[in-house]
């Protein structure tokens, strides 16, 4: 071999060091720069387990004595100065920034000084069995100056004095019955329903429009109290005797005096006489003074299933046995209804690639007296998880998109401070919510998760409760290791064991306008006691002032577990939304739905629908329409490529859009509060949620309707209104390039 | 220096060679792979000059002698079959994709054979001075069977005998004048109103509300004859005195049977007695035939504003003068309502990296007969810009975002085509548009490019302007090279004279459901004859049969120069909306606008609302938050990091969305078919626009309500709503990472 010089050698090395430096530098692929590799992958699993680490028991239980130490109704200066101010600042100082946002709206008190009460006046103006004008106090820690009495918000004042009617539950088929059964005609007498079933606005709703000139709600043993009536509170967690619920009568959501729009200083008020309020007096007693009533009551005997628990013959009335003569019921009601500020708290930790898209988190402040369940058990479990995150933060942890912690003011009086807020904000949230996940309550019982949510959000709900450890030994010692083991086995899914049952979104909590007026998908999640096992209407204590601390903490949840695990589920929730590339949000279990609801719909109605020559045909074709979109939407979020952010993008717009495209703006049967043409809440329950509600409203009762072809015009219009809805849905998800696919063409 | 060895040399060149390769792959800043490289750059210039050059002249003279060839009303088989077929095919075959969308919608009718006139009754029941039942044919090219009558539709059939009254231009004002300045009762009268100053359905609507029943509408020559009055059409393009105008009398956009939704095969139709048609008989005559009876008129001289150009007296009446004592004025129109089908094509390009963001070209495809400018003066250039753009596509060029080109049937009769389409894929639209641009015609007159749009559009309308040769040799010699040159010098501003004047978009073309139900930006772009040297109501020959290819091509557009450039417009505008990474919509001269109305507005009612106690300071503070937002969000756009992809969407988003905040589905006023807060037609004359319209509708006239105070609650719930609707857009402006810094927090 020749030997060669240095310099020769310096020289090919430099020059292979250059060819080498181009082709490193252009003939390889270039490799993705670091951040849009970062952008390209999914948010890393380690941060779910810290944060299910992260999320302590003892730190909850710590929050919700802080929370429920006091009472804090809305518009008072516990929750609108004390909690408002300490959620504010634990946000601003730890979050990426809080803003407060003020309400002016109407609110309802009952006057302390001159409260309200039942009783039986005697012909000769005497008044006897005057019902427990505050609650009894069974344990220091009920007594406060400023527990408000027990009253129905919105009820107007008024002495009423009539015979009084037993009205079971007070829903329309009761009414019916006491009207078209037994011919009783109901003007001017004064309706007992007890509590339970359905949304207490309806009950007074329905009792107005029979023509009942007051309405008493009281709480049966039969709906709160599970176990030895001779055992309950603070023995056990049964409602005692001597406890009522409180709780809004309104049937509108948000503040009724601005409806649509926020009571921002803008704002324009409606007059109070120019509003859908209550017009007939109402307000709630516990079942002791109930018997008092009851027991005295005159006329048939109630069917079966009209009776309570109590030790008693129940009838219906009219008015009192004949050894009463002359004798009537009194309502006693000096509430009124004054102009208040109320405040939401927004905290957020802002997106590192996507900020303009909003996992969007909340839960209520206000509650009618302690609230330690309702609702600042879930406020205690948002105040850890935010806490939780803001930590993760701290060691470098920032989610792909945005994440809103919302604590709302004023849910108890008809969803207010949630309500004003989206209509404030909507414009903003309409176009970059993913979804809004809610917890009401963290607990209602300690026995399994529930859920309600838009089919959207299953997938979702059953991956994060497979994730959160199963906060009970014995079912862990069973083998149920997750939350979703007790869940499914507790309460399978009809349609499929292999999943739990998830429920449809009424109304009743703060989701209620994300989901019926801007058409964001919504979840509800919670623990609860066994349904199964326990036939209550809510779990007993329900807006009584003995939702307190030692409630929860000595009958409900030792320990705060149960608590852990819900904060746990619904962190793990927002973290998989906030960080997944593609949504995971899944469109063809919104095919599957709606394919049931449509069988559901052609087995109860099918043959009167025919037998007036109306079909569903074009509702069906509808359904195949957009389970083959949604199909083909599926396909191409799986094959989608990552590494190409605008692709990505394209895709989870149509996913997160999906629902916005059940909204009508006209209002489902001219409702402008519910605009969701799948599910709405009831007409005759707000609680519960109606499938096809246009639909199952045009049906209802229609064979007594006396314009019949009026209504079935109507039936046909709401066909024509699911068949364009579902369409156009379907629309939505097929590829966006081909526009000109979609629609009716040919 | 001492020589090494071969292989060492060989060595030392392997080594350097992949030190520099992995040097060059991974310690230099990596290249951006290309199609991210792509992604971020704008559209080349070139496009825009092959584009300009692409588009030819003559190629759109051919077009339109095709396309005006034969006449081709809504729901003919000229019109829905073979101009249908011609265009699909077309688009199909050049473009990514072409589909038809049919719609059976309402339609009307003359009856052939039972033609619609207007006559003098004398009282022994001799009919005298019958109009023409056809419009004169004055050259062969007019001459074709399926010609269809002057009328209007949707008239009722109606045989009316009564005493004319003159109501000038048939506005809400005139109809004042008659009844409270001459205190004439006009029930039971027959109006004749002169056409042009505001829609002709108004004028029916007016007259109906008044109580007159019938309403004759006639062309006169002070609003169509600008000229020598012996020399119209055809040796000049002055409407001769045969000529008719026809025309809608529907008041509401879209088919009127299926009101906001689609009227697609799963739709509900509303009872034809269920809708709001007119509901006295109107019917269109020429001139000539005006003159018979107007000279024949008893009662005051009308108002100097009041006089048309007719060689006679004008009087109000009522009735006839002495000379004809008992005659009266007969309407006789025997017109037929009658479902059909009407169809929109819409062709498609695919965008390559955006194809879920749409730029809308739309132009309708029915006339009333042969529609040589209206509409098929614009069909012609929008062909013609498609076959341009599909050259384009051949030779390698994509644009970013998708292009939609949208060939409206039954624009004529309601807007119904667009309309129909705008609610069946309403879902899809108003999360993708971009924006919409419109050309009803090219050209009605050779002066001066003429422009409405919103002011997000109008920096883009005058940067194309700029960039389109002036298709007048005469201006170009002046030194006015570019139709932006010629069109300034014409028209402009008056607030900034160194920009054109672009006008409010009211209704009467297809811009409307997608401004006013969706919230789209819009424009409407066309070449107009000077409005200052004619003092005309519309081109001259407007809706009659001399709309022919040969008024076109020797009186109007010879050459074809000026449709050319309302297509190379067209055109430039959708390349730079098509092209450009940050979209070219300009938010800040939104603010600027709105500025001014409130400034308007103040000055108009200032004194008014201050003597009644309302102020406009919400109204105002909103628009401050708006322009300080406004300003953000364009510097944001300025700095945007182009080449983070996601970066720019958000920018982008906010960019599209802003009009979208305008929009209140509630409706302005309460009517559902405008929703758009800040323009809206005028209530009293759809053709125009209203600025702040719910405010202007509340003040209009409210000094004569009888209830004052319920119409200044109006007035001020119409300032809330403004307020809040302001203000509420100046959140979406904001960033995005920090919803919390919106709304009404401290």
């Amino acid at each position: 071999m020749k030997p060669v010089h240095a310099l020769g050698v310096v020289a090919v090395g430099a020059v292979s060091l250059v060819i080498g430096i181009l082709i490193g530098r252009y003939a390889i692929a270039p490799e993705l720069p670091g951040w849009l590799k970062r952008m390209s992958k999914d948010g890393d699993s380690k941060y779910s387990q810290q944060l299910q680490q992260e999320i302590q028991a003892n730190r909850i239980e710590e929050n919700l004595r802080y929370f429920s130490s006091k009472p804090h109704i809305a518009g008072s200066p516990q929750e609108e100065d004390v909690l408002v101010n300490y959620i504010h600042k634990t946000w601003q100082t730890s979050l990426d920034g809080s803003k407060i946002y003020n309400y002016t709206v109407l609110l309802s008190y009952p006057n302390a000084s001159d409260p309200n009460y039942v009783s039986i006046l005697s012909s000769d103006g005497t008044e006897s069995d005057i019902s427990d004008k505050v609650e009894k106090i069974l344990s220091p820690d009920q007594n406060d100056p400023t527990v408000v009495n027990p009253f129905n918000a919105y009820s107007p004042a008024g002495v009423i004095v009539g015979d009084p009617v037993y009205v079971n539950y007070g829903a329309v088929e009761d009414f019916h019955y006491l009207t078209r059964n037994l011919s009783i005609n109901l003007t001017g007498t004064v309706a007992i329903a007890r509590y339970g079933k359905i949304f207490r606005g309806d009950k007074v709703k329905n009792a107005q429009n029979f023509g009942c000139a007051g309405i008493i709600l009281y709480s049966d043993p039969a709906d709160y109290v599970a176990g030895d009536p001779d055992r309950v509170f603070p023995d056990d967690w049964w409602l005692p005797g001597t406890g009522a619920q409180r709780g809004t009568v309104l049937n509108t959501d948000g503040d009724p005096l601005t409806p649509y729009y926020p009571s921002t200083k803008s704002a324009f008020f409606l007059d109070e006489k120019d509003i859908a309020l209550p017009l007939i007096p109402v307000t709630p007693i516990g079942y002791n003074d109930a018997a008092k009533y009851l027991s005295k009551m005159s006329g048939n005997e109630v069917p079966s299933t009209w009776k309570g628990k109590l030790s008693l013959t129940y009838r219906v009335g009219p008015g009192f046995a004949s050894s009463y003569e002359g004798s009537k019921i009194k309502l006693y009601v000096q509430s009124y209804n004054i102009k208040k500020t109320i405040r939401n708290v927004i905290g957020f930790i802002e997106g590192q690639y996507e900020p303009d898209r909003y996992v969007v988190l909340g839960n209520h402040r206000d509650a009618w007296v302690f609230g330690a369940i309702d609702p600042s058990s879930g406020t205690a479990a948002m105040m850890e998880l935010s806490r939780a995150m803001a930590k993760m933060l701290e060691k470098g942890w920032r989610p792909r998109r945005s994440i809103l912690f919302c604590s709302w003011g004023a849910e108890e009086y008809g969803l207010i401070g949630s309500t004003e807020w989206v209509e404030e904000m909507g414009k903003v949230l309409g176009s970059r919510t993913v979804a809004y996940l809610n917890v009401d309550l963290s607990l209602a019982g300690n026995s399994t998760l529930r859920a309600l949510a838009t089919p959207i959000l299953h997938k979702l709900l059953f991956e994060a409760a497979k994730k959160v450890e199963n906060p009970n030994p014995e079912e862990v010692k069973a083998g149920r290791k997750t939350v979703f083991d007790t869940w499914v086995a507790n309460m399978p899914s009809s349609h499929n064991p292999s999943v739990p049952r998830v429920g449809d979104l009424g109304s009743g909590s703060d989701y209620s306008s994300f989901l019926q007026l801007l058409g964001i998908s919504s979840a509800d999640v919670r623990y609860n006691y066994d349904q199964k096992k326990y036939s209550l209407s809510s779990y007993p204590m329900y807006h009584s002032v003995y939702e307190t601390m030692d409630l929860v903490s000595r009958l409900m949840d030792r320990g705060f577990k149960y608590h852990q695990a819900v904060a746990r589920m619904w962190g793990e929730m927002a973290l998989t939304l906030a960080s997944d590339v593609i949504l995971n949000l899944d469109c063809v279990q919104y095919a599957a739905t709606m394919q049931r609801i449509v069988d559901d719909v052609e087995r109860v109605y099918g043959s009167l629908l025919q037998n007036n020559s109306i079909g569903l045909d074009t509702v069906k074709d509808a359904v195949v329409e957009f389970r083959t979109a949604a199909r083909a939407l599926q396909r191409r979020a799986e094959m989608v490529n990552k590494e190409n952010p605008l692709e990505v993008r394209r895709i989870n717009d149509q996913l997160m859009q999906l629902e916005r495209a059940f909204i009508d703006p006209l209002g489902v049967a001219g409702n402008l509060y519910y605009r969701h043409v799948i599910y709405a809440p009831n007409q005759h329950n707000i609680y519960a949620a109606s499938s096809f509600p246009g639909l199952a409203a045009a049906m209802f009762d229609i064979e007594t309707d006396p314009d019949q072809e009026k209504r079935w015009q109507q039936v046909q219009k709401e066909i024509s209104i699911l068949a364009y809805t579902i369409s156009s849905a379907a629309a939505t998800m097929q590829d966006p390039g081909h526009i000109g696919a979609a629609g009716t063409q040919y």
